[in-house]
């Protein structure tokens, strides 16, 4: 089962177009992967490491508009981890429904503060994504 | 030739890690791309003929961080123009150097505001296009 | 009493030095405002009308800064109503605490989206401002 | 004189209202300053000195809205200058004209890194102050 993380669409999401803008999608996202970390991972772990994610690709599809007052849940799960890096499933969808409005894979990398440089997804690192792994899911 | 937007990295622009945020990034596309569009595009063609642009897919790699004070340039090109969509080719560098900070390939549709639908990219559309048609690239 | 609504502080929300940017402030007004509206006032009864509220003055105060993971709480009220603007009076703080983070005074005048003008505060205007009014407080 | 910053205002400046966002003005007013004490101040000597501006208040007043495509100059000044905070005066117009958009006072303290803690503007302090100083003005 995914993680949900729902936001209502305001005025100041908004741009010329009168729907959420392209940037703003990736917030939304963002708030979606701290608020799935939070819930599911090991984020205390991961600071007591010295460790940190760092987003290398994001790969976003727009499949329709959302608009002023629009209620969103944004769908969140591990897709893959390989032994270097990771993606994250995320899905942006009318609350309560199948509609979609977009989706993305978020790949990243686990960073190492000491080094600044990614290591491996083994051993101590590993053990600090298993509440992630075990979330891993399908379609959201 | 790309088309050169310059934009320096400021306080607002940066996040948690000191480097610039995953989802400012897009807004410098965007800046680089309305940039690029009024100077080589035909804006006012566009507007008058009741279209707009609507972004379909981003994919955005984040090659190395950016921090506060650096100088980036944002590289705009078309890489392809095809009957339904194109897609634009966009790259963010450290000023003066081929050291990439980013980059990505935005695909876009071209709306008609009368029918909110995608139009396909032809006639009097395609020749809307001509400007930045010609500007096609290979890699910025 | 005062209208609440909660943010957590995720890192796109931070800057240079690691705490909550300025501007982004001013969203977690607009978010404590709309969300403030959309309980108390009539905002259907505004939208059906063709009234838009118009920010025209925020005094904002900035006391002590807000970190990662800070979980916030945004108190909106009315502090006073005349004949053609009202205050809005808004206090950011530590959720469950007295811990002031910010505390903002906003203008707003209300316009007719026919006139582009703003219109007097009384008769149909004022009715729709009256579960707002009721609403008026002394700090939040 | 005030230092003059330019901004072109684009499609995601704007909100629903298809004018610049509230909060977006507080992100021009601190490009403003960056660029004015890039240029004026002792950006390095701040830095080397472990001196941070810190912002106490913001005081912004929205005079009309400004729309896509319309070509800003934020205008950037000192105000005052006492022993513990400093007025920085900042006016956004329409590009060569006498037009204001806003207008803003934003109160400043520096704050030592160390400490954490706001420093009396007088010795070492003042003197990194002294190229904003000499171009104290008064109404941009």
């Amino acid at each position: 089962m995914a993680h949900v993380t729902r936001i209502k669409v305001r005025g100041y999401h908004l741009d010329l177009y009168g729907h959420v803008n392209n940037a703003r999608y990736l917030e939304f996202l963002e708030e979606g992967r701290w608020s799935w970390v939070e819930e599911r991972g090991d984020l205390a772990g991961f600071m007591k490491g010295g460790y940190g994610f760092s987003v290398v690709n994001i790969n976003i599809n727009y499949r329709r508009p959302a608009f002023l007052g629009d209620e969103l849940e944004i769908l969140t799960s591990l897709k893959s981890l390989g032994n270097r890096s990771g993606v994250v499933r995320q899905v942006v969808r009318m609350a309560g429904t199948d509609t979609v409005v977009a989706e993305a894979d978020v790949t990243f990398v686990v960073v190492s503060a000491k080094t600044g440089r990614a290591v491996p997804l083994e051993g101590e690192v590993r053990g600090l994504l298993a509440g992630l792994e075990a979330d891993r899911s399908g379609e959201g």
